[in-house]
């Protein structure tokens, strides 16, 4: 053990194992998320040679390797809770889609909510004991989140009972969906529905590619690899193109939309329950922001703690560099996002339970209100966090570019849910539509209730007060009192949001171009309104801690994170007069001692997170802190160093002597 | 032809070529550029497969074999002006790195700089001719920015008149040169000169490291690639471990410094000269900031032209995405701030001749200041250019993912000039304290020139204004008043500094912790003197312009890119009482007008960045707009794709299905 890293544990001020209790939601989550771990990390099936060191053809062969090998495991061990499968999932491919991931989280779960029970008869069982493989075929070339756009066309043939589809231009080849290039043998295709010379939009029809015995693909059927991407080389993302490729009437998904054997159409009862999906997959996805992050803050941090560079005294030998204020100011709000993010995601989760469980019973009220918030939360989080990830990087100098480090990988594995389940930007703009219609209630009248309650016009615009009269309320030693302002600056950005759309629409252009032309207004009202969520969940649940030395540091944290968001966006907070200059000095002073009553926990902090070194695959981030030793050991392993000359020198360099 | 980007095309209100020149220096300079390019691009030597489609090893090889060839043909063609050298390698290699970029780049030029005659005669000739190629092997493990912590030390021993050189701790491995790892055969090693019993410090010694006939290593060397990193796959980043190797006594460079047969030191007379060497580097960084920022607006704006996607208004089809406010806010002032860092790298370059002129005649007085703006410039616009490429590479939807779009490339290749040459955290506390000292000079009463003249008294601090009387001043259609803003700001931020530094030392805190302390506001007084600078030069650069239309077209982007850095810190401009909210709103209000008057000359301005197909190698970018025809051809060419099934599916897939 590095003597620095240990000292930094032996002077934390609480108890890290109390405090992954809290973050895993209670002890027996831990003990059984560890139980999964461990099962997982000592089995010699799931182990492989470092992935940096394979090239794409065989780290996709390697996934399918220990995908095929996961199912019969999870089988056998009985493992059947959605959250342990993918606590299984997760350790067995490090936190990496792997090419089995639609089959198994969007192909199944289609059959078993859109398939008729005939249908589910006919496909599940193959597709369960992987004879079908299949994956969601969604997006196309030229079609990603605007759904409707999509060109794929599905034409029913009365005659013979089949459709037959088709890619009619290039853009309409379907284009990203995992699995798809070489793995899946067959796919949910959505495609648009015409019968009897009438288009019903969207449907999902089950579309075999490739021959169940040979695995070559089918007449009609052109499906490949996407070739490589900025990570994701586990995953055969895929292309589809489809000429006249025929498909029984029996294979478009039939339980709620139909289409008889006449070609008559009959519509499905209501759209929600695809709604809910996405709702839930946006949700997870603000958990995974926060997992992302504090893997990258667990690496940063402990190799700030390892690191010895330069110097802040003279004589004094060169410091750990998680010394230096400016080390500690780009680390430590972020681990504090990082704590928020995990809370948030914990929150979503719960919420989405409940109200499926509201939905299961028929009441749709709060879906409304969710959708826009996993919306908006989904871009925020992602945003912050990839962009997170890379100062985290960056503060490991020239090592945070190594593969070694992982944090390139965690990069790479992370940023494309900031488009991926919805582009960031369109999904604040649906969160802003959703602020503005409530915006327009509550100024017509209605009683806000839910989290837009701020929204509400006594909560605050009949409350003039001058910024000197705030004095009291931003107090940042008072948490409370910030996520007051949060709010405020929230509701602040909403109307100015709305007179936005007001004074365009007085210069007389259309509803749309008035939304377009204040689009910028709208995405920063979204922006404020999520980051007063985070900041409000973080508090309360901060509020929640029982053990006094957890509850300080969190609070700490949390009161960070605030104070963070407020420098950063000082101009908001001045602009609407929630804050006065010499406050907002004050903040920064306040935000710099907090760094500093941080600085003995930061280790301790990341150590609660729990990440084992084999799932974090960090030189940088050992929990060890012996880096140097292991780095040089890796370095020597690489692929280049497998002959000492390498046979470019032969090739190229030797006889260019000669020429010169 | 794509037809909308034809019609873009046509809408420009400006000669594109006339722009082109303009930011080549010259018609006389673009011509020639072109010619070079044309000389490479024709060359059927210079072709390869697209590096995307292979290994780290091929992609090292493919690199080796171009610049062997590179060297015969810049010799053959008689190009010998460094510029001209500089475009046609960057032809070559694609604006990538490549391995004997060190040997040309710093072996050679160190040689000639820093080599007594004599040595010169004995090594510069087979280096010359590739016989010894080398490298400049200073970063360690340990150290990087920090170079007095370098621990590799050079030992003399009188009694057989030779260096011993050693790598005395697992830290002290010499980590990441270039072409150290398969490429080279000697290194120029920085290491702690110890003789007669006293360590001199560092110092630059000639290491053979293999053997000149067999290329194998020498004895006591051990030397390899560092693995794979975040980019950089042409390039074999090395590892050196020095054992008790022995050098002559003559392999010391040792024109400037001495050390005698006997062991007697002579210490070099001045520092200054190697001084230059890295403000050049890093002035030249920043223009590479201008050109990369480039190359990305030019994918994403191209795109954004051709993409078409979701509706604005009901029924009139879906718009180009260019159309939508927020993706002109994504690009246009990215697109401003490529302008803004290509003629900032113009001016550097000019400034940096001009000082080593007066160098060479030995005034050394400019330096300082050369040295601070081009340390701050370099963390300025490089942070700025790598998370810009992130915005567009996002603002492309998943297909910026998509190695095909040529973004996750510049992205990679570009990011680590963040971290080479100087840190740019360090680096902007470099600045911070020239400006600091500054500040001091001026508060004792000497009158500062050159940039920094705005922190005399009289500049700011006797202008007791108040935020009414500055109503005039921020005028958000007056370049000018703009600039103002900005020196203001700056002023008043490195005055903050400053005041944070006094009140840390009033605790009684010594100087040193008094300043990291404050170092946060340290690092911001820094920038807002860099984004002055910047915002200085474009709008002097503006006014040289002559032609009315490509004048007003840059005067537009100059006042979108002044008006885009006010909003993103309103909080500042607030603070430092130089704007009022309502002020600020209006700057939003003409910010949004900016980017409807951009609209129409948005991909005229990228064409302008006048970057050949060939070079950006981006389907995305494509100069006809043919984007989805290519991608569909570029995938199928893609690895994965050269057999129909993958052995994957026999090894694992198939037989699974028997065990299930």
């Amino acid at each position: 053990m590095n003597p620095d890293i240990s000292k930094e544990r032996e002077n934390a001020t609480f108890n890290v194992e109390k405090l992954t209790y809290i973050l895993d939601g209670g002890i027996e989550k831990t003990k059984r998320r560890r139980e999964i771990q461990s099962l997982v990390i000592s089995d010699p099936d799931f182990q492989s040679e470092d992935l940096n060191f394979l090239t794409r053809s065989e780290r996709y062969e390697a996934a399918v390797r220990k995908s095929a090998q996961m199912i019969v495991k999870l089988r056998k061990y009985g493992i059947s809770d959605p959250e342990e499968i993918y606590c299984y999932k997760s350790c067995v491919h490090r936190g990496r889609s792997e090419p089995l991931d639609l089959h198994l989280g969007m192909f199944l779960p289609t059959l078993l909510n859109q398939a008729s029970p005939e249908q589910v008869d006919t496909f599940f069982i193959p597709a369960w004991n992987l004879e079908i493989i299949g994956t969601y075929a969604q997006t196309e070339m030229g079609h990603g989140t605007h759904l409707r756009g999509l060109e794929t066309t599905a034409t029913y043939d009365p005659a013979t009972q089949e459709f037959v589809l088709n890619s009619p231009t290039v853009s309409s080849i379907k284009w990203w969906p995992g699995g798809l290039g070489k793995t899946s043998n067959h796919a949910i295709v959505l495609a648009q529905l015409y019968t009897q010379g009438k288009c019903h939009g969207l449907h999902a029809f089950i579309v075999p590619l490739r021959s169940m015995n040979t695995h070559m693909p089918l007449p009609g059927v052109v499906v490949g690899d996407i070739g490589p991407k900025f990570g994701f080389d586990e995953v055969d993302n895929g292309y589809l193109k489809l000429e006249n490729v025929r498909i029984p009437r029996n294979n478009m998904l039939m339980k709620y939309a139909k289409v008889d054997a006449d070609g008559t159409y009959t519509k499905p009862p209501r759209d929600k329950l695809t709604y809910g999906t996405m709702v839930f997959i946006r949700s997870m996805i603000v958990g995974e922001a926060g997992l992302a992050l504090s893997k990258a803050c667990t690496i940063a941090i402990r190799y700030s703690a390892v690191r010895r560079q330069s110097e802040i005294r003279p004589g004094e030998g060169e410091p750990q560099i998680l010394d230096y204020q400016t080390q500690q100011y780009k680390l430590f709000p972020l681990l504090a996002t990082a704590y928020a993010y995990n809370f948030v995601g914990q929150y979503m989760n719960q919420v989405y339970h409940r109200i499926t469980g509201d939905m299961s019973q028929g009441d749709f009220s709060e879906l409304p209100e969710l959708h826009a918030l996993s919306a908006g939360l989904k871009a925020f989080t992602t945003w912050t966090a990839s962009s997170g990830i890379e100062v985290c990087r960056m503060a490991c100098g020239g090592h945070g570019y190594s593969s070694c480090s992982a944090l390139p990988d965690i990069y790479v594995t992370f940023v494309p849910t900031c488009t991926y389940e919805g582009e960031n930007t369109v999904m604040m703009l649906q969160t802003a539509r959703f602020l503005i219609k409530s915006y327009r209630q509550a100024s017509a009248g209605h009683r806000l209730s839910g989290i837009v309650s701020y929204l509400n016009e006594s909560e605050f615009r009949l409350q003039p007060q001058t910024v000197s009269s705030r004095a009291t309320l931003v107090n940042g030693n008072n948490l409370q009192s910030l996520v007051e302002a949060y709010k405020l600056r929230a509701a602040w950005l909403v109307e100015q949001a709305a007179k936005s759309i007001q004074q365009e629409l007085q210069r007389s252009v259309s509803q749309e171009d008035a939304w377009n032309n204040s689009s910028i207004d709208l995405v920063r009202a979204s922006d404020a309104h999520c980051h007063y969520v985070v900041v409000k969940l973080f508090a309360a649940k901060v509020g929640e801690i029982e053990d006094p030395a957890v509850h300080s540091v969190l609070s700490t944290l949390a009161l960070l994170y605030a104070l963070q968001g407020i420098t950063q966006h000082s101009g908001d907070f001045l602009q609407a007069g929630l804050l006065s200059a010499p406050q907002l000095s004050q903040a920064s002073q306040t935000l710099k001692q907090l760094l500093v009553q941080l600085r003995p926990d930061a280790v301790a902090l990341v150590d609660a997170f729990d990440f084992r070194d084999e799932m974090l695959n960090s030189v940088l981030g050992r929990y060890d802190g012996n880096v140097y030793e292991h780095m040089f050991e890796w370095a020597r392993r690489s692929p280049l160093n497998k002959t000492e000359v390498h046979e470019s020198y032969h090739k190229y360099l030797k006889p260019l002597q000669a020429k010169l």
